[in-house]
């Protein structure tokens, strides 16, 4: 019987899959045989395998990997029951943001030291997909933020995030000026180098770095925490997933919002972002043992059992 | 018509109230005039007052006041539609504690400078009362903590907190070892000065001295901060309320576990306190014009608007 | 009798001052007045005044300001007993940047609220004044760094700072990898946003935000700050002010190093940074009143004498 | 030849050393051994060795230690050239407190982990031992505080203190009321819980928990720490090892001052607290390898040489 212990999770993902998509990590042609191990294992096996196009494209001539069809991850999403994701966190994170929105599951294979998301080692790679085709697995919903940016009445992009929505001062200027209200009440202008909006899934992240506190990943807070603000008592606030927060950009020279580190706009004095709890969830696959603090615990270095024990 | 608009409210305060017990401030006979006025207003305007036994012992003498029957805390409880407290916020917090289970709601008159919770001066007093019997008013939920201590198979004793759970060293002894469990996982063990577990409202208080975030007061969340952790790396940590916290005590000469500062309990090694969010909650009951964080603001001196405005 | 009670100061100042030199705020036309009548204050007590160029170039055109020779802050070096910045602390750690040099005494006038270092109110300029010619006045040493970056075997610029040396990441990429040395030894290596390195002077400035512990004006530390560095371990560092730092940026995208937020250059991958306390200092003038903590309460809002007071 | 290469300091240890003196840890008989063994090994070697009191009442039953003299710390003081210390960071904190004043280097031998002070092995003890008769150590002196407590007009006590100097607030009542002045001028009043002055020895234990800074071993910083300040812009001041501290309370109930955790005096209102560098250190012998920050790397988990490398 599968192991099905949901944790804040509407609809369960497909079990079993059937249509299984690789993803790579950028530039690291050395996990093409990975890729091909795990391909021609999960064919054997039955399910029908693709390639994410980027993959493929960089990693494509290695002998195998040709011999299944790329998609696009808007293809992957339509199709495949569950993602498979060889690299580090931000390869995982990449991935999460375009998958989400079509609740295809990912699963994290760590080239090299496990991460906060990538939890399963590539020694145990195959083992990993033995349990989980075995139904052997632990679902984990992630909330995701969703970032609209107006100027003027006009909404010109949007985008969503896993760990946090970033608007920094950039590289010009000394502080920026924002002015931040939470479902309509104004709460304060904050002077600072930038604001970081974090989920519980990025509070370990960078927002860690600012001070911000780790939420729990059952929790449904969203952290507002503020980079090197000019007044001390500007500190980290914790608002609930329902709450609608909008950002002013008072004042700013070079300013930039950032979508989990990896893609960026630019922002002008003025400009409005509205930043809320998406829609959908990224759905997280781990193994049957995962514990979310002894990930925790060893990725902060924290002490174990007390010293009686 | 009456301003209603409930915050996570189950059962409205009763309206309009028909009786109504003062609660004066421990040890400050000269409100003992403002609690004669208003009790004689509350009377002219047909309401049933009485007195917190403790306040009438204190201020009883004063002219007009012995007229008025003394109740202790679980009478009040029992009968009063609403108490009103003068004094600061600790008063409010004492009575929030008594009163909370019985669901009586809570009007806050400061002496002096407004409070984090009493936001009515006393100038503005009869004033407020004038419109909150006119059902202008602004009724907020509060959560509150409930900790239990257990000493091997026994409960010993429990309380309750609308602002924070304290566990500390004490006098003696530099450091008290704790493990940490959430919903039955470990987590970390911790040696600090001590623990703070905080509610949205406590948030604003102690535990943001010890470097907790601020939860905003619509959020479910709970934080534990470490006080002055040996380790780096124990962080404020945030929990939903739905959370059973458990903390044992591996390690302590001369802790002790305070309820809002106000009760204090002796704690031994091998204790348990098992914490999580009480099933009733304190009701406060606000002017209408009353903002949590234009209080805010004014409490920790956040700038207003920015320089453009 | 001239009060001289000089601070940690070698060569004191011209006393009395036979030629003033006058700074105004960049882009302030409306304190040309506040100069023009400085100027002909000065003027008609015997001194030698001159504008500096840039000012004199944006407001030579009002009435009076013509009739002073215009110099540059090197002339102003060369000759001037005393320079007079009306401003705010920008414009005075400007002119401090170009004239310490020199050994030219610095006073500030605050158009606004009294700054960190201007101290002078423009109504009490003139009193002020005459205090000074009077001897009445506070002169006051501060540290200034010395920053040199070597690229290669190659020195190829170089700056110095009142308030700050500041390494930060630019406006890409999310961290940059630092290694720390101190005397020649190797101390850590930093994944952060950047590393200030501050004055006594610039503890209070953006040193501050960033979690940098306030250095007492005799203070002679230079603290090392960590920006929202990865490891929550690397926290600030203080050393003397007799310590070579040297910071080897081991790899940087779009990294640059900034002096008093005034100036910045462009770092690269392997790019040294050798920083430590310049030969010279800034020598501020004080009225006699001046007290640099009744400023600092003043400025971070401390309480003032305890309750019982 | 002998290395010497003293770090600020006075009067070099006397080398060769003549008479030896041991101390072991407060309550751990299983360092009789590895006593007996050192001692043996040091008269063998020609040296006359002596056991301090407390050790040889609690160890002297163990075979070979009574047979050497048992001697009070001021006996030691008296006669020893060198103390070698068995046990923990505490013990040789605690004796480094006893014998500063006479100006007896120490050396600390670790049981398990190394400390930050005792950076000898038990395995490699004899080694060290070998490499030190034969010139072959580091000297290094470490600052320490001198603090005298006033009541009235009268001084009633006084301490000295390696790592840090605490005012607490005991176990009861949640904050104290402090006034603090440097060289005569008022600072700043603070309610916290309390208040740690610390050495740089001292900066990277209790002092580190709170927020102060690290403080390089060469530095001649003291810093002023507050623990859970009320007012969020009270932050960590460093003061020059010149300077006159003065500390009074302007409120406790139940507070306390601590000399490096191991002593303890208790204060009431009105007591004033004088704190600053004492005229004498404390001299440590390290091994010739011996860094200090490879000591802190290790023990705060600070990356090594970055990626690249």
């Amino acid at each position: 019987m599968p192991e099905f212990a949901l944790m804040n999770r509407q609809t369960p993902p497909v079990f079993p899959p059937r249509q299984v998509a690789l993803v790579g990590k950028y530039d690291s042609p050395d996990n093409a045989d990975a890729l091909a191990q795990l391909a021609a294992w999960l064919a054997e096996h039955g399910l029908r395998v693709s390639i994410e196009s980027a993959t493929a494209e960089r990693l494509g001539e290695h002998a195998g990997l040709a011999d299944y069809p790329a998609q696009s991850f808007d293809e992957i999403g339509q199709s495949a029951d569950l993602a498979i994701v060889l690299g580090g966190d931000g390869t995982l994170l990449h991935a999460a943001r375009r998958l989400a929105r079509h609740g295809v599951p990912l699963v994290g294979v760590n080239q090299g030291r496990l991460g906060f998301l990538t939890d399963l080692s590539r020694k145990d790679m195959i083992l990993g997909m033995e349990k989980l085709l075995a139904g052997e697995f632990r679902p984990e919903e992630r909330m995701l933020l969703d970032a609209r940016l107006y100027r003027g009445e006009t909404m010109t992009c949007g985008d969503i995030a896993l760990n946090d929505v970033v608007i920094d001062k950039g590289g010009i200027g000394r502080m920026i000026e924002l002015e931040l209200s939470i479902d309509g009440e104004f709460i304060c202008s904050l002077r600072a180098d930038g604001l970081i909006l974090s989920t519980p899934t990025g509070s370990t992240a960078y927002s860690l770095s600012a001070g911000g506190p780790i939420l729990h990943p059952c929790s449904t807070g969203i952290a507002l925490v503020p980079m090197l603000p000019h007044a001390l008592t500007n500190r980290p606030i914790v608002v609930n997933d329902s709450a609608c927060i909008e950002v002013r950009i008072a004042h700013a020279d070079d300013a930039r919002v950032h979508f989990d580190g990896q893609a960026a706009v630019a922002l002008q004095s003025e400009d409005r972002l509205r930043i809320g709890r998406a829609p959908f969830s990224a759905c997280l696959l781990h193994p049957p043992c995962y514990s979310y603090f002894a990930m925790l615990r060893r990725k902060l270095q924290w002490s174990e059992r007390p010293s009686g024990h």
